[in-house]
């Protein structure tokens, strides 16, 4: 039987602490390592960084945006980086905010949470402007193969408050609040720790999304928005409580600038880091 | 100079109509036509498609989904069919719902909306949970180079109306109405037709969603749900009304499962039946 995605996380970050590796190969950060902005580039750094998080960390998140920018040629890039990350035993999030009804979602899950599919991962982030029951064909798809999704729920950048804090007909309860009812009731699992997941912003004031400890209590949280883009290690804690040990927090920038001969002793000082706030 | 994406779509709708042929080859369908489940199955799919659409209506729609399913090979079948049917004079919206923030959500538009990209089409559907604003950093890419999007705006799937319907803190304001004014202030052109688009179901009741025709008056509507999926000819003309000459109206699995020999003659009823009731 397939261990869930939620056992498997939960074994990587009691192993390996919080921290979740970007995979961003954008244009200056090519530039700045020295590859090309081509397939063969993004595939390269893609490579570099999955070596460097080997044995470091929990997970890596590959952005899929800036592979997709080279058509197939990056899909086929992004192919070899997810292989060598999930090779490496490394917990491989693809970062590409999918997001459909019926057949059409169930296609996303195929395309990147099936068994044995070119684009395998072990979760996708999917994103819920259809309603999150409009997921549910991807969840159903994903969880029996030992898969799981990030559904996006709250997000930091300022322009999402106007979608993500907008208020259903339901007394007190806000569209980041419905999604994620909507979603986790799509999880009928008993594991400390489910499959279904939320996106929720490091930095974010959860009291205005609604989203209080109880209703996140089982639920893998992704944060983005650590690291270069301003939340710190200690922002884990005082952000998420008693919920901070359920926590994948995602670096890109501050890890990635570091450039291709630094990375991996820069990641061991910013896994260190978590783990002692952590432990604290 | 490029002319813009809203005046050629406008050149298309008076030339051919409303009907836009929806591309998706999903497993049922490659079975029927007798194609193989796999990225040749798709190409072959879609080049038929393109080949039986061409010089009958204003724009194809592919849905990127069922190519994604076989991952790289997958997105190659997809750059054929995308080159063919632009080769062939149809616009093409390539059906992807990508929605990110920033950078990451410029990659999403030189992915399909920078001249000579593998994966260029003409407009691409995008998706507002993180806020129309979000959008930003894709329309600005798009605009300059003639290119268009349409963003996911109030669909009919019944899980829809607990995000779309939502309120916002301004008085009388949906969700769904929110990112249409984020979303068309973008757009500074004066064209009588612009080129930042919406999805927006063919059947739903806009006043639920509160999209008067005042805020769409200049906006190109992208209206799935055509077809098999329940909507007829006369619904454009009875749902949108004044705005039905703005409206690309999509069906899939009503002209796809013709099959092959019959999918010519039918796109060419299913055209004439929309031509008949538009010039009413």
């Amino acid at each position: 039987m397939t261990a869930s995605f939620g056992r498997r996380l939960r074994a990587a970050l009691d192993a390996y602490g919080p921290l979740c590796v970007g995979i961003d190969p954008h244009a200056q950060l090519l530039d700045d390592w020295g590859l090309g902005q081509d397939a063969a580039g993004v595939r390269d750094f893609g490579l570099r960084v999955v070596d460097a998080s080997a044995g470091r960390v929990a997970a890596v998140k590959p952005q899929v945006s800036f592979f997709e920018r080279f058509g197939a040629a990056g899909f086929a890039a992004l192919e070899s980086v997810l292989a060598a990350a999930r090779a490496a035993g490394l917990l491989v999030v693809a970062d590409a905010k999918r997001g459909d009804i019926g057949t059409t979602m169930a296609g996303y899950a195929q395309a990147w949470l099936e068994p044995g599919a070119p684009l395998e991962a072990d979760a996708l982030t999917v994103s819920p402007y259809l309603g999150g029951g409009s997921l549910a064909e991807a969840i159903r798809h994903a969880l029996p193969h030992g898969k799981g999704v990030f559904v996006l729920a709250a997000t930091s950048n300022p322009e999402g408050a106007s979608v993500q804090q907008a208020h259903t007909t339901r007394p007190g309860e806000t569209v980041a609040l419905r999604v994620t009812r909507d979603v986790v009731a799509l999880d009928d699992s008993t594991d400390p720790l489910g499959s279904v997941g939320l996106v929720v912003g490091a930095t974010i004031d959860r009291a205005a999304f609604a989203l209080d400890d109880e209703v996140l209590r089982a639920v893998p949280l992704l944060a983005p928005g650590f690291g270069a883009q301003g939340a710190t290690a200690e922002d884990l804690r005082r952000g998420f409580g008693t919920l901070a040990g359920n926590v994948l927090a995602s670096e890109s920038r501050s890890i990635l600038s570091a450039g291709p001969d630094r990375i991996a002793a820069t990641i061991d000082e910013r896994a260190a880091r978590y783990q002692e706030v952590m432990g604290g």
